[in-house]
């Protein structure tokens, strides 16, 4: 690691590779914490939350160890600054745009969902190459032809592609995307996409998360 | 284990615990299996899929070893049967009732997602509170008002919730639900909801995969 200024070193410590399953139980915290505040409490601590969701103290702790928060002894951690740090450190305060790829069944769905909105997602556009799509809006978002990305990555500042096409074009599109500047997919697609190194994945199958439900509860079904 | 006859001992094996990341991986064997067969192939090994999608052929095959198919040497799969017994496999086959609660924002959204239904999932109803959904339908599936669930699950056969209330009331409408007879809790909520032993979660929290997103995003352009 080349040395850094403090400056440099604190955006460091900010944007560290935080390991996923932290980043996965955050949230959780988080909405645990806002459901505190909504109680009246004013201070909550890692032993309360804990409680309420059933993991360990110290795990909880050692995953909040990553946020930049000190807790006070006995009292805990404040519960608006909490709320805030964790809002602002899981990126959920800052507006990341991103277009999206596919208007069909779960694509136009997530158009409509402005629910991300407030989690730091805003999707600017989509695109299409139905006729019958192209040159429209869903929930007030404009629907391009796929053939007009690469122009409207230049009109818009965009780095985040949301992949909802058949998983036959799967690949090609995110070739396509990556070739006009896009930094991270997320990918509600069944199919495995390759992408170079420095380019950010995120997985996001609602049919694997089916297939390990059915399975689950098909298994105790059986037992 | 009690000792069972050939026919509960092969019902036993296509219900048994697989893992979980072998049940994740599945998915993008199948779609990968279907984008061969598009491509007019009629035959697939493990170290074809394997270097399609960059999961070691091994595993693949310990994977495969899950399903209730055999392959031959030097040929591999029949494409045909193993996306028949993979699509049996993972319960896509099989139509899953559903009830949603909650039609906010993304409950909306899947309600209006039929894609769910080629992968196994029906919703075939909805609850909410809101006086001006209840009584009407949003892509033909009815939303009654939450009240009249009991008497719903009397009506439907139905052993799927799919959560997507707000999480102040996620943990009430949990132990409604269960105590309703819901077997299965598909919770898209950010919240950690507790439930007895015998019932079975998944947890799709779109917010938690788009912190990890961000994270990673961030992380590659300070590095």
């Amino acid at each position: 690691m080349k040395k850094m200024t403090t400056n440099q070193a604190i955006q460091y410590k900010d944007s560290m590779k935080v390991p996923e399953p932290t980043l996965r139980r955050l949230p959780w915290y988080l909405s645990n914490v806002k459901l505190l505040k909504q109680r009246g409490e004013r201070y909550v601590s890692s032993t309360q939350i804990s409680k309420e969701i059933n993991i360990d103290a110290s795990q909880i702790a050692k995953d909040l160890s990553y946020v930049n928060i000190s807790g006070r002894t006995r009292v805990g951690y404040e519960v608006d600054t909490l709320i805030a740090v964790l809002e602002d450190f899981l990126g959920f305060t800052d507006m990341h745009k991103a277009f999206l790829f596919g208007v069909g069944s779960l694509g136009g769905a997530l158009l409509r969902d402005s629910g991300l909105k407030h989690f730091g997602l805003e999707i600017v556009a989509a695109f299409d190459v139905n006729p019958e799509l192209v040159g429209t809006t869903l929930n007030g978002i404009p629907i391009f032809h796929s053939s007009e990305f690469e122009q409207k990555m230049r009109e818009y500042d965009v780095n985040i592609g949301v992949l909802t096409v058949p998983i036959e074009i799967a690949q090609c599109i995110t070739d396509t995307m990556i070739a006009g500047g896009i930094k991270a997919v997320w990918n509600f697609t069944p199919f495995r996409i390759r992408v170079p190194e420095n380019i950010v994945v995120q997985n996001t199958s609602l049919y694997a998360h089916l297939a390990v439900m059915f399975n689950r509860l098909n298994f105790n079904e059986i037992k």
